[in-house]
């Protein structure tokens, strides 16, 4: 089964050369006082040090750069508002293609300005899902434009992946590398690429119980899409993708789920002790350890830091 | 006068050696948007990545392991109540003798217990400059420890100095590095990297309008004591020592002041930028880029980010 993913440590290592000049290779942080307090060897991975703030700098940049010349002239779209959007606006700045990004018409001033600052063409819509879909469905149809998933996407998930590649790079000799799961892109690249390069290292998945689509999936074996995630982890806010749910089943070793009191209480931990602004949902592999949601007394464990897009004006602990 | 200085560039790459067990290489980082804000290519040293979450830990190590085995056995004590208290703790810990800190009884809880879990020894004084030396020339006469000054100590500046030269390692073609001063330990360590390991690279120097001792000893030529220095930057509330002025004269190429609006709006564009945790004396050079006050335009610079500790529970963006 593992063999006939649509994501291998090839498309991964490819995607690793193509979007190198690109992003940054993000330093990996330790803090001996933190390793105490979480009861492990922690190598933080700081994607939150990424270019737009976090990893899907990768992803989109990989999924931009694979496309032929005749298709990307016409431009890529996408209908995310969140990080995706302003990482595909600097991808295909980057390639020097237009890009156009679908919004809900009540999307937050501070996302329609990362996303004009980084040269997307804004499409305004009414906020509902249908409303994004259909209008990036006409983008696609009038400019010929190509659909960019936020995650549901073999190029995105190899793109996604090259954060563990890199980590097992500097820190080979890890006995787990965590993520947290939204859509799935991170941790299925994740997974992919720790599975290839680090075939003894375990694979962990962490999401909020208040967004545990893809934990219920796993659990379960079948894709179930959940009710409307209620989490202030607003990156994970997202169903788990066909794509990302085969590979998971496949490789995870283990998957739970944390509370929203955990996510606040370790993005303050890790805001104060590693000194990194990080978004809520970086914080949910954290919270894991922080409550012994895994065994792991002594080990040395990976996590993908996965951003740090924040408002500085209403932070969780000061409500 | 240059060859006369109190430290020299062998000095500091002594230093270098005998810290890099106990300290970390910091990431040096770069936002392509920060650089258009900025008006400069700029190059973040990130000590508030350091150990302890602060330069000092660079000197605080220099200084306790230069110690000869028979004077260090007997303690290091400081009256400092800052990062170099927690920083000498941490240094002590490693060379496994104690340390001694004499602190205001009205020190801030986290303070204190940051040093109790490094291992200080608190001695609790009067809240006044007098009683804290005191308190401190006690225990070096009873114990016979050593006392580590913050920042008026050539070790502890020769320690400081290595941030920079870590800095010019990694980017060597810089126009010009920036730090802030406080009691000058940082500031003058800085200026005998640059100077020895870079001579065509301009010295910049920026302290706070509203603690500006410095600027006006440099200035007039003549060591002046402040009035008490009323700014947000708390680690810069100290007063310019002898051996840092000496360094100053001699090296800096400029010296520039910024006023308290500015200092708080580069913290937070820092925070919301870079993603990193600063405390407010880190953004004291980046808002003298903010604030044009040095003819930085096009050119490349390098920017020491002093420390990140912070309370997450009153920032001054939010009073």
């Amino acid at each position: 089964m593992i063999d006939q993913l649509p994501v291998t440590l090839a498309d991964i290592e490819a995607a690793a050369s193509r979007i190198a000049p690109f992003v940054h290779r993000t330093p990996v942080l330790t803090s001996r006082r933190l390793d105490e307090i979480l009861g492990a060897k922690v190598f933080f991975k700081c994607e939150n040090l990424q270019r737009i703030g976090a990893f899907k700098a990768r992803g989109a940049h990989n999924a931009v750069f694979a496309l032929d010349e005749g298709a990307v002239a016409r431009g890529v779209v996408t209908h995310s508002s969140g990080n995706h959007a302003a990482a595909l606006s600097l991808a295909a700045r980057n390639r020097g293609v237009p890009a156009f990004i679908v919004m809900p018409s009540n999307a937050p001033t501070a996302k329609v300005e990362s996303v004009r600052r980084l040269g997307g063409e804004i499409t305004f819509c009414e906020p509902t899902i249908a409303a994004r879909e259909a209008a990036a469905e006409e983008i696609v149809a009038q400019r010929g434009a190509t659909l960019i998933h936020p995650y549901d996407d073999p190029k995105v998930i190899a793109g996604q992946g090259t954060a563990a590649a890199e980590l097992l790079a500097k820190v080979p000799d890890l006995d787990a590398v965590m993520a947290p799961v939204g859509g799935g892109g991170l941790m299925s690249g994740t997974a992919v690429a720790v599975h290839g390069l680090a075939p003894s290292t375990k694979i962990w998945a962490v999401e909020p119980a208040q967004a545990d689509d893809a934990w219920r999936s796993w659990t379960t074996g079948v894709l179930t899409p959940g009710d409307p995630p209620d989490t202030i982890a607003d990156g994970l806010r997202t169903t788990l993708g066909g794509t990302g749910f085969s590979i998971l089943r496949a490789l995870l070793d283990d998957f739970v789920t944390v509370d929203e009191a955990a996510i606040v209480s370790s993005m303050r931990l890790v805001w104060e002790v590693l000194k990194v602004v990080i978004e809520p949902s970086s914080a949910v592999p954290v919270a894991a350890l922080l409550d012994r949601k895994l065994p792991s007394d002594g080990r040395r464990v990976g996590v993908i830091l996965t951003g740090g897009n924040v408002d500085l004006e209403h932070l969780p602990w000061r409500p």
